[in-house]
Protein backbone atom coordinates (compact mmCIF):
# COMPACT_ATOMS: atom_id res chain seq x y z
CA UNK A 1 0.00 0.00 0.00
CA UNK A 2 1.68 3.06 -0.96
CA UNK A 3 1.78 6.60 1.42
CA UNK A 4 1.53 9.08 -1.87
CA UNK A 5 -0.05 12.01 -1.00
CA UNK A 6 -0.33 11.04 2.70
CA UNK A 7 -0.56 13.99 4.83
CA UNK A 8 -0.55 15.16 8.81
CA UNK A 9 -4.93 15.26 8.87
CA UNK A 10 -6.13 12.88 11.24
CA UNK A 11 -10.10 12.75 11.48
CA UNK A 12 -12.29 11.36 14.73
CA UNK A 13 -16.21 10.53 14.40
CA UNK A 14 -17.39 11.03 18.12
CA UNK A 15 -20.30 8.67 19.36
CA UNK A 16 -20.51 10.20 23.20
CA UNK A 17 -20.66 13.24 23.86
CA UNK A 18 -22.89 14.52 20.98
CA UNK A 19 -26.66 15.43 21.44
CA UNK A 20 -29.25 14.45 20.69
CA UNK A 21 -32.62 16.15 19.17
CA UNK A 22 -33.31 17.86 22.39
CA UNK A 23 -29.55 18.97 22.62
CA UNK A 24 -29.07 16.29 25.59
CA UNK A 25 -26.15 14.10 25.81
CA UNK A 26 -25.67 11.33 24.62
CA UNK A 27 -24.12 8.06 23.09
CA UNK A 28 -24.92 6.98 19.49
CA UNK A 29 -24.25 4.01 17.75
CA UNK A 30 -21.49 2.92 15.62
CA UNK A 31 -23.01 3.55 11.78
CA UNK A 32 -21.58 0.41 9.39
CA UNK A 33 -22.16 3.31 6.58
CA UNK A 34 -20.44 6.00 8.43
CA UNK A 35 -17.38 3.69 8.72
CA UNK A 36 -17.26 2.95 4.92
CA UNK A 37 -18.17 6.24 3.26
CA UNK A 38 -15.92 8.24 5.29
CA UNK A 39 -12.79 5.97 5.04
CA UNK A 40 -13.01 6.08 1.22
CA UNK A 41 -13.12 9.81 1.10
CA UNK A 42 -10.62 9.70 4.10
CA UNK A 43 -8.10 7.42 2.31
CA UNK A 44 -8.98 9.35 -1.24
CA UNK A 45 -7.68 12.86 -0.02
CA UNK A 46 -4.30 11.35 2.16
CA UNK A 47 -5.89 11.63 5.77
CA UNK A 48 -3.23 10.31 7.86
CA UNK A 49 -6.22 7.94 10.09
CA UNK A 50 -9.70 8.30 10.25
CA UNK A 51 -10.32 7.20 14.23
CA UNK A 52 -14.20 5.81 15.14
CA UNK A 53 -14.38 6.92 19.19
CA UNK A 54 -16.65 5.61 21.17
CA UNK A 55 -16.25 4.13 25.26
CA UNK A 56 -18.73 1.30 24.59
CA UNK A 57 -17.25 -1.90 24.33
CA UNK A 58 -19.71 -4.23 22.50
CA UNK A 59 -19.34 -1.05 19.78
CA UNK A 60 -15.62 -1.97 19.66
CA UNK A 61 -16.24 -5.41 19.51
CA UNK A 62 -18.84 -4.60 16.22
CA UNK A 63 -15.99 -2.65 14.54
CA UNK A 64 -13.22 -4.54 15.42
CA UNK A 65 -15.44 -7.78 13.25
CA UNK A 66 -16.45 -5.34 10.58
CA UNK A 67 -12.56 -4.33 10.07
CA UNK A 68 -11.61 -8.16 10.60
CA UNK A 69 -13.96 -8.82 7.53
CA UNK A 70 -12.16 -6.47 5.13
CA UNK A 71 -9.22 -6.75 6.03
CA UNK A 72 -8.22 -10.46 5.76
CA UNK A 73 -11.69 -12.12 6.30
CA UNK A 74 -13.69 -12.80 2.35
CA UNK A 75 -13.90 -8.72 2.07
CA UNK A 76 -10.67 -8.82 2.17
CA UNK A 77 -10.07 -10.89 -1.61
CA UNK A 78 -13.66 -9.52 -2.51
CA UNK A 79 -12.65 -5.77 -2.56
CA UNK A 80 -9.06 -4.83 -1.78
CA UNK A 81 -10.30 -1.17 -2.31
CA UNK A 82 -12.43 -1.09 0.24
CA UNK A 83 -9.65 -3.31 2.94
CA UNK A 84 -6.93 -0.19 1.58
CA UNK A 85 -9.26 2.52 3.05
CA UNK A 86 -10.68 0.36 5.99
CA UNK A 87 -6.50 0.32 6.43
CA UNK A 88 -6.89 3.97 8.08
CA UNK A 89 -9.43 3.40 10.55
CA UNK A 90 -8.55 3.07 14.45
CA UNK A 91 -11.02 2.40 17.27
CA UNK A 92 -10.71 4.56 20.12
CA UNK A 93 -12.45 4.79 23.73
CA UNK A 94 -12.33 8.31 23.93
CA UNK A 95 -11.02 11.57 22.63
CA UNK A 96 -8.03 11.84 25.02
CA UNK A 97 -7.18 8.45 23.67
CA UNK A 98 -7.14 9.54 19.92
CA UNK A 99 -5.00 12.90 21.19
CA UNK A 100 -2.30 10.40 23.29
CA UNK A 101 -2.19 8.27 19.94
CA UNK A 102 -1.34 11.13 17.66
CA UNK A 103 1.25 12.53 20.18
CA UNK A 104 3.04 9.46 20.35
CA UNK A 105 3.48 9.92 16.84
CA UNK A 106 4.30 13.17 16.18
CA UNK A 107 5.70 13.96 19.58
CA UNK A 108 3.42 16.58 20.21
CA UNK A 109 -0.68 17.19 20.68
CA UNK A 110 -2.51 17.93 17.65
CA UNK A 111 -3.91 20.99 16.84
CA UNK A 112 -7.83 20.29 18.07
CA UNK A 113 -10.22 21.54 15.56
CA UNK A 114 -14.01 20.81 15.84
CA UNK A 115 -16.92 20.95 13.35
CA UNK A 116 -20.32 22.26 13.62
CA UNK A 117 -23.74 23.17 12.29
CA UNK A 118 -23.58 26.44 14.70
CA UNK A 119 -20.60 29.09 14.31
CA UNK A 120 -18.59 29.43 16.82
CA UNK A 121 -16.29 31.95 18.82
CA UNK A 122 -12.92 30.36 17.52
CA UNK A 123 -13.34 29.73 14.14
CA UNK A 124 -10.40 29.24 11.56
CA UNK A 125 -11.00 29.69 7.69
CA UNK A 126 -10.70 26.69 5.68
CA UNK A 127 -8.06 28.08 4.02
CA UNK A 128 -5.49 28.85 7.07
CA UNK A 129 -6.04 25.15 8.42
CA UNK A 130 -5.33 23.82 5.19
CA UNK A 131 -2.16 25.76 5.38
CA UNK A 132 -1.20 24.49 8.66
CA UNK A 133 -1.61 20.52 6.98
CA UNK A 134 0.73 21.62 4.37
CA UNK A 135 3.30 22.84 6.53
CA UNK A 136 2.66 19.36 8.17
CA UNK A 137 1.40 20.20 12.01
CA UNK A 138 -0.46 17.22 13.49
CA UNK A 139 -4.52 18.09 13.11
CA UNK A 140 -7.13 16.56 14.54
CA UNK A 141 -10.42 17.01 12.92
CA UNK A 142 -13.26 16.17 14.84
CA UNK A 143 -17.11 14.87 13.63
CA UNK A 144 -20.03 15.02 15.64
CA UNK A 145 -22.37 12.22 14.93
CA UNK A 146 -26.12 12.11 15.94
CA UNK A 147 -27.32 15.91 16.20
CA UNK A 148 -23.48 17.23 16.75
CA UNK A 149 -20.84 17.67 18.76
CA UNK A 150 -21.21 18.29 22.78
CA UNK A 151 -20.40 21.60 24.26
CA UNK A 152 -17.85 20.05 26.76
CA UNK A 153 -16.04 18.93 22.85
CA UNK A 154 -16.46 22.18 21.79
CA UNK A 155 -15.09 23.97 24.45
CA UNK A 156 -11.97 21.95 24.53
CA UNK A 157 -11.08 22.97 20.65
CA UNK A 158 -8.23 25.22 19.51
CA UNK A 159 -10.38 26.42 16.66
CA UNK A 160 -13.50 25.75 14.97
CA UNK A 161 -14.45 24.97 10.92
CA UNK A 162 -17.41 27.64 10.42
CA UNK A 163 -20.49 25.79 8.99
CA UNK A 164 -20.87 24.75 6.05
CA UNK A 165 -23.44 27.16 4.21
CA UNK A 166 -25.44 26.05 0.73
CA UNK A 167 -26.95 29.38 0.01
CA UNK A 168 -30.63 27.99 1.26
CA UNK A 169 -31.82 28.17 4.82
CA UNK A 170 -31.64 24.13 5.12
CA UNK A 171 -29.16 22.65 7.32
CA UNK A 172 -28.99 19.17 7.73
CA UNK A 173 -26.19 17.39 6.02
CA UNK A 174 -25.33 14.08 7.15
CA UNK A 175 -22.13 13.61 8.82
CA UNK A 176 -21.00 11.68 6.14
CA UNK A 177 -21.71 14.15 3.56
CA UNK A 178 -20.48 17.19 5.49
CA UNK A 179 -16.99 14.96 6.30
CA UNK A 180 -16.35 14.96 2.32
CA UNK A 181 -17.22 18.39 1.92
CA UNK A 182 -14.92 19.29 4.72
CA UNK A 183 -12.19 17.18 3.79
CA UNK A 184 -12.11 18.62 -0.11
CA UNK A 185 -11.98 22.06 0.97
CA UNK A 186 -8.99 21.08 3.31
CA UNK A 187 -7.46 19.01 1.01
CA UNK A 188 -8.67 19.14 -2.38
CA UNK A 189 -7.12 20.70 -4.93
CA UNK B 1 -41.48 25.32 2.45
CA UNK B 2 -38.94 28.12 1.31
CA UNK B 3 -37.65 28.34 -2.55
CA UNK B 4 -34.92 30.71 -1.03
CA UNK B 5 -31.87 30.29 -2.79
CA UNK B 6 -33.05 27.77 -5.64
CA UNK B 7 -31.04 27.25 -8.59
CA UNK B 8 -31.15 25.48 -11.81
CA UNK B 9 -29.30 22.91 -10.89
CA UNK B 10 -31.08 19.54 -11.17
CA UNK B 11 -29.63 15.78 -10.68
CA UNK B 12 -30.19 12.84 -11.79
CA UNK B 13 -28.90 9.35 -9.80
CA UNK B 14 -28.70 7.11 -12.55
CA UNK B 15 -29.35 2.84 -11.77
CA UNK B 16 -29.61 1.83 -15.49
CA UNK B 17 -27.41 1.80 -17.36
CA UNK B 18 -24.47 1.58 -15.06
CA UNK B 19 -21.32 -0.38 -15.16
CA UNK B 20 -20.41 -3.31 -12.49
CA UNK B 21 -16.79 -4.56 -11.23
CA UNK B 22 -16.10 -6.14 -14.76
CA UNK B 23 -17.26 -3.27 -16.49
CA UNK B 24 -20.56 -4.89 -18.14
CA UNK B 25 -23.83 -2.49 -18.38
CA UNK B 26 -26.35 -3.64 -16.02
CA UNK B 27 -28.86 -2.28 -13.29
CA UNK B 28 -28.53 -1.52 -9.88
CA UNK B 29 -30.76 -1.33 -7.01
CA UNK B 30 -31.85 1.92 -5.60
CA UNK B 31 -30.10 2.49 -2.38
CA UNK B 32 -32.15 4.02 0.65
CA UNK B 33 -29.54 5.78 1.79
CA UNK B 34 -28.62 7.52 -1.35
CA UNK B 35 -31.93 9.25 -1.52
CA UNK B 36 -31.89 10.14 1.96
CA UNK B 37 -27.97 11.74 2.28
CA UNK B 38 -28.15 13.14 -1.74
CA UNK B 39 -31.59 14.93 -0.95
CA UNK B 40 -29.95 16.49 1.79
CA UNK B 41 -27.25 17.86 0.60
CA UNK B 42 -29.21 18.97 -2.52
CA UNK B 43 -31.63 20.70 -0.20
CA UNK B 44 -28.71 22.53 1.63
CA UNK B 45 -27.36 23.61 -1.27
CA UNK B 46 -30.75 24.91 -3.43
CA UNK B 47 -30.79 22.24 -6.38
CA UNK B 48 -33.56 22.44 -8.15
CA UNK B 49 -35.33 18.32 -8.02
CA UNK B 50 -33.17 15.74 -7.49
CA UNK B 51 -34.21 12.43 -9.95
CA UNK B 52 -34.00 8.92 -8.89
CA UNK B 53 -33.82 7.27 -12.21
CA UNK B 54 -34.31 3.54 -13.03
CA UNK B 55 -36.60 1.33 -15.48
CA UNK B 56 -37.76 -0.92 -12.62
CA UNK B 57 -41.40 -0.69 -11.60
CA UNK B 58 -40.65 -2.86 -8.14
CA UNK B 59 -38.20 -0.07 -7.50
CA UNK B 60 -40.87 2.54 -8.23
CA UNK B 61 -42.84 1.31 -5.73
CA UNK B 62 -40.18 1.14 -3.14
CA UNK B 63 -39.60 4.33 -3.84
CA UNK B 64 -42.98 5.49 -3.85
CA UNK B 65 -43.46 3.81 -0.42
CA UNK B 66 -40.04 5.59 1.14
CA UNK B 67 -41.48 8.82 0.08
CA UNK B 68 -44.85 8.39 1.39
CA UNK B 69 -43.15 7.33 5.03
CA UNK B 70 -41.81 10.73 5.14
CA UNK B 71 -43.94 12.89 3.49
CA UNK B 72 -47.40 12.44 4.87
CA UNK B 73 -47.08 8.90 7.15
CA UNK B 74 -45.33 8.99 10.57
CA UNK B 75 -41.94 10.28 8.41
CA UNK B 76 -43.40 13.82 8.20
CA UNK B 77 -43.99 14.42 11.76
CA UNK B 78 -41.59 12.59 13.44
CA UNK B 79 -38.34 14.52 11.30
CA UNK B 80 -39.94 17.37 9.19
CA UNK B 81 -36.61 18.64 8.40
CA UNK B 82 -36.02 15.29 6.60
CA UNK B 83 -39.52 15.62 4.38
CA UNK B 84 -38.38 19.13 3.45
CA UNK B 85 -34.99 17.39 1.71
CA UNK B 86 -37.07 14.71 0.15
CA UNK B 87 -39.85 17.08 -1.20
CA UNK B 88 -37.24 17.76 -3.74
CA UNK B 89 -36.91 13.87 -4.75
CA UNK B 90 -38.43 12.56 -7.97
CA UNK B 91 -38.74 9.12 -9.50
CA UNK B 92 -38.50 8.81 -13.68
CA UNK B 93 -38.12 5.99 -15.68
CA UNK B 94 -35.40 6.79 -17.94
CA UNK B 95 -32.91 9.85 -18.66
CA UNK B 96 -35.14 10.91 -21.30
CA UNK B 97 -37.81 11.18 -18.97
CA UNK B 98 -35.73 13.62 -16.32
CA UNK B 99 -34.93 15.75 -19.90
CA UNK B 100 -38.88 16.18 -20.55
CA UNK B 101 -39.61 17.01 -17.13
CA UNK B 102 -37.14 20.15 -17.68
CA UNK B 103 -38.01 21.01 -20.70
CA UNK B 104 -41.71 21.14 -19.77
CA UNK B 105 -40.73 23.40 -17.09
CA UNK B 106 -37.84 25.48 -18.24
CA UNK B 107 -38.95 25.75 -22.29
CA UNK B 108 -35.31 24.42 -23.10
CA UNK B 109 -33.64 21.19 -22.42
CA UNK B 110 -31.10 21.00 -19.93
CA UNK B 111 -27.16 21.21 -20.16
CA UNK B 112 -26.75 17.47 -20.15
CA UNK B 113 -23.13 17.02 -17.22
CA UNK B 114 -21.73 13.83 -16.60
CA UNK B 115 -19.37 12.55 -13.86
CA UNK B 116 -16.97 10.22 -14.00
CA UNK B 117 -14.08 8.37 -12.32
CA UNK B 118 -11.98 9.21 -15.46
CA UNK B 119 -11.39 12.42 -17.59
CA UNK B 120 -13.53 12.52 -20.45
CA UNK B 121 -13.14 14.24 -23.60
CA UNK B 122 -15.81 16.83 -23.47
CA UNK B 123 -14.42 18.28 -19.86
CA UNK B 124 -15.79 21.89 -18.45
CA UNK B 125 -14.21 23.18 -15.35
CA UNK B 126 -16.09 23.44 -11.85
CA UNK B 127 -15.85 27.63 -12.18
CA UNK B 128 -17.35 27.39 -16.20
CA UNK B 129 -20.17 25.14 -15.25
CA UNK B 130 -21.00 27.21 -11.83
CA UNK B 131 -21.19 30.28 -13.76
CA UNK B 132 -23.83 28.23 -15.88
CA UNK B 133 -25.87 27.86 -13.22
CA UNK B 134 -25.46 31.35 -11.88
CA UNK B 135 -26.56 32.48 -15.21
CA UNK B 136 -29.89 30.30 -14.57
CA UNK B 137 -29.49 27.69 -17.68
CA UNK B 138 -31.20 24.81 -16.85
CA UNK B 139 -28.45 21.92 -15.80
CA UNK B 140 -29.21 18.13 -15.61
CA UNK B 141 -25.69 17.10 -13.88
CA UNK B 142 -25.85 12.91 -13.46
CA UNK B 143 -24.23 10.58 -11.20
CA UNK B 144 -23.90 7.02 -11.53
CA UNK B 145 -24.56 4.25 -9.07
CA UNK B 146 -22.22 0.50 -8.93
CA UNK B 147 -19.48 1.45 -11.21
CA UNK B 148 -20.33 4.43 -12.64
CA UNK B 149 -22.57 5.82 -16.03
CA UNK B 150 -22.40 3.41 -18.80
CA UNK B 151 -20.70 5.03 -21.85
CA UNK B 152 -24.15 5.10 -23.96
CA UNK B 153 -24.78 7.81 -21.39
CA UNK B 154 -21.34 9.75 -21.00
CA UNK B 155 -21.55 9.73 -25.01
CA UNK B 156 -25.00 12.28 -24.64
CA UNK B 157 -23.75 14.44 -22.57
CA UNK B 158 -22.90 17.58 -23.59
CA UNK B 159 -19.78 18.40 -20.90
CA UNK B 160 -18.67 16.71 -18.55
CA UNK B 161 -17.13 17.44 -15.20
CA UNK B 162 -13.31 16.33 -14.29
CA UNK B 163 -12.98 13.23 -11.68
CA UNK B 164 -12.13 14.36 -8.10
CA UNK B 165 -8.88 14.51 -7.26
CA UNK B 166 -7.71 14.18 -3.88
CA UNK B 167 -3.83 13.96 -4.04
CA UNK B 168 -3.40 10.30 -3.89
CA UNK B 169 -3.68 7.65 -6.70
CA UNK B 170 -6.63 6.21 -4.71
CA UNK B 171 -10.11 6.61 -6.42
CA UNK B 172 -13.11 4.97 -4.75
CA UNK B 173 -15.50 7.64 -3.28
CA UNK B 174 -19.13 6.48 -2.70
CA UNK B 175 -21.67 8.13 -5.08
CA UNK B 176 -22.97 9.91 -1.62
CA UNK B 177 -19.56 11.79 -1.04
CA UNK B 178 -18.90 12.26 -4.76
CA UNK B 179 -22.44 14.15 -5.12
CA UNK B 180 -21.81 15.82 -2.21
CA UNK B 181 -18.41 17.00 -2.93
CA UNK B 182 -19.61 17.99 -6.23
CA UNK B 183 -22.40 20.11 -5.86
CA UNK B 184 -20.16 21.73 -2.79
CA UNK B 185 -17.50 22.75 -5.74
CA UNK B 186 -20.39 23.96 -7.97
CA UNK B 187 -22.74 25.84 -5.80
CA UNK B 188 -20.60 26.54 -2.36
CA UNK B 189 -19.95 30.00 -1.19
Amino acid sequence: MSNQGKTTLHIGLIHHPVLNKKRETIGSAVTNLDIHDIARTAKTYGVAKYFISTPYQDQHQLVGELLQHWESGHGASYNPARKEALSIVSIAASLDDIIDTIEAEHGKAPLLVTTSAVMQDNSVSYNDLAQTIINKEPVLLLFGTAHGLAPEILKRADVSLPPIKGGTDYNHLSVRSAASIIIDRLLGS
